[in-house]
């Protein structure tokens, strides 16, 4: 039986920030109508606070999620429980390391999906994703709305940042809610950059491995990811018509 | 002879309904100076109420609409009967289950047009179109101002809830106004996404055709399409400076 | 000597929508820095009215212009004669029935003019050129700063509505202004329809010139000139933040 | 050790025109989060004027700017010193005609910097770079954070104006700062171009060398500099709600 929508301060905060994760995305190319969905693995252990129906990415607010478990039961908060939960669930199941799972439609990246070759660490962004590159499960077009799909979602994505949904979108992950936003993001950017590349029809060459996991280690860390967290915070908020704050 | 504007209370409600639609395609990409109408099948049996001539999408407001015949018999309103009646009409006259149709010249799937691929369901938006596909209508490059074209679009259109106008622009058709809506964007988006996805030069595979027709009926069930129609219509009063409804 | 800017009332209002159409342009793509320029053929035999130097397309108000003769000598007007005056004057020269030439960089048009195709009537706004095409200048990358190379793009124009002048920009012309700002709008649309198309990869026909050539008739009469005309006014207004004429 | 930011009031000025071409370049597609950063060769000879850190370019003022040496020791100023100070440092030990370098990742040259084609000058813009092209980097894709590195990239400018840093950026330069300012738009507008030139699969010529080196000298010399630097400062102020200066 559903619960009134009530978390502690310190997930309430941590809800505030996945809702302008919702908000950021929106900007950044991610909106697809109401579709799409961001989820936190809930720190008390109950399963995951997954934004609710009917939203667009660009509205959802703090209050806007519900607590879910990993079963699909809703146990707080009002409205719709989006048909994709067992993606989120399946893959807070298989990955102890990830607290914040991001499902999107975001356009080139899912063109970039329904293509057949491989996301390259061809710029920056890229480099996001160098060790595990992205996957991509392609078994069925289909929205991931039973269990069996989101286990085999989890099980295609391993131990990757994201994956591409042929077809459909994009799943991507974070430890933090800065990596849910940063992973979203660098694969959307990094889709369509590598799209400009090939549309040209230039030659072009693929980095090393080994040298762009170490390109990731130098341009990615703590620091960098707190830096840009605040940036698209700043961001938001001249868009939103804030005062952003002080950097 | 023509008579005043004067609907009845419910069809003006629709009228206003389609007014937003036009005003919505212009914010997605379907406008070309005061080119594109749509119409409604006049539910007291008397025609079709048509978009009347001289006009951008963006301007078109609740009584900016004439009752015409479906032999092109302007019966109400004042303004210029746009030239391209015959598509409306027939279209009407060969499909008792369209009650909307709608003609644009939205820059993507008139690119697509006039091009010689199928379009295909390669992402979310194109299931909308897996059963019938979308012909194309290549007998001429003209306008459809006479009814013999109007005839020959309507056959080629045959089941399909779209229809590609090569080297000119499109038409597309709903049971209700919001599947008008959803139909003209969706069309658009898809071919967007296909012709992204053809320029990178990537491979790609088209999903099997009766997956795509299940997959057309899990994510465009009845309340999803009330769920996008609210989200374009608060799209819409806010970009037009209004307070959107509550969600 | 020059005199200063002393237009007679007539002229004056013609010079205010060609400041109008500079400001369309910008709107519509063509702007690059302060380059660009249009041009009026003076009614009263003294040569032409020419756009002043330093000033974006988006800049340009009634007084911005110079008279200057056919051969150069600016009569009338403070400011920089743009270096380009001899494209203008020699196609005013060579085609009697110009009385407005317009030149800018417009981005997809030049990108075209700087490949080897054929401008084809793959869509409406192609339809504008059907009858003569659209010729390539591509003699020299140089801009027209000469006499002799005006006359060589005049003689290339020959009695087409537009030039493409290859790895430099656009010339483009009108018996009337709005014709003037219909062919500068629509040779950017149409180069930007036709590269979407062949970056697609799609194998795509030619419309019959024969057909294409009615089609033009069809959908660019007088009174569909003088309706697009006021749409892009409108727009303009709507744009600097006036209400724009009512319909 | 560090002092406070105490710039001479010459200094302070130019560094205020340097923080105006960050935001600039903003506006003209080169931000990419906090990255990014322009610098000032001392007039003094203490080393270079560098941007600070965390800050996206839209957000540079004129105080934001270390003084740092040619060693990398910061003597000025409060904040981060950018990981990629070398990459300055070594282009004005390398070039004394070089007053002012710039580094970004603009989009469509950095995706014109991952393939492997040379670029031309097939338009205007490119012809600034007509004498000596435009080097490619692709030794490593790492950022330029070490001596060595920054020696390389010198070593591969040569005497060009500008260099492609392969799957990474650009950098940038300039004797005064509206060069700076002009080429680096430049490099990215005409990166734009030919990326969109190539996908389209049209043939095109590049014009001939001499003669688009004679080209470079016909449209930008010393006024066309002042009369673009003008421009975007005019853009700058519209943009910020400021009225433009009188031009």
């Amino acid at each position: 039986m559903r619960e009134p929508f009530n978390p502690s301060p310190e997930i309430r905060a941590t809800l505030n920030d996945l809702a302008r994760v919702h908000r950021i995305l929106e900007i950044e190319g991610h909106g697809d109508m109401s579709m799409g969905h961001m989820s936190y693995r809930d720190p008390e252990g109950r399963g995951m606070w997954l934004k609710r129906g009917h939203l667009a990415l660009s509205e959802v607010q703090a209050e806007d999620f519900l607590l879910v478990t990993l079963d699909g039961e809703v146990l707080q908060g009002e409205g719709f429980r989006h048909l994709e939960w067992p993606l989120h669930a399946e893959i807070f199941k298989a990955r102890p390391d990830v607290n914040f799972v991001g499902h999107s439609h975001a356009h080139y990246a899912t063109v970039f999906g329904a293509g057949q070759n491989e996301l390259a660490p061809v710029n920056n962004h890229g480099a996001w994703f160098a060790e595990h590159g992205v996957p991509r499960f392609d078994e069925t077009s289909h929205i991931i709305t039973t269990v069996d799909l989101g286990i085999a979602v989890a099980r295609d994505l391993g131990a990757a940042e994201a994956i591409l949904l042929a077809n459909h979108g994009i799943a991507f992950t974070g430890g933090d809610v800065r990596e849910l936003l940063l992973c979203g993001i660098f694969l959307e950017w990094s889709s369509k950059f590598q799209i400009d590349l090939e549309s040209s029809g230039a030659k072009f060459a693929i980095p090393d491995h080994a040298e762009s996991i170490e390109k990731h280690g130098r341009i990615y860390p703590e620091p960098a990811k707190e830096n840009y967290w605040k940036y698209f915070n700043r961001l938001l908020d001249i868009s939103e018509g804030r005062e952003p704050q002080a950097i």
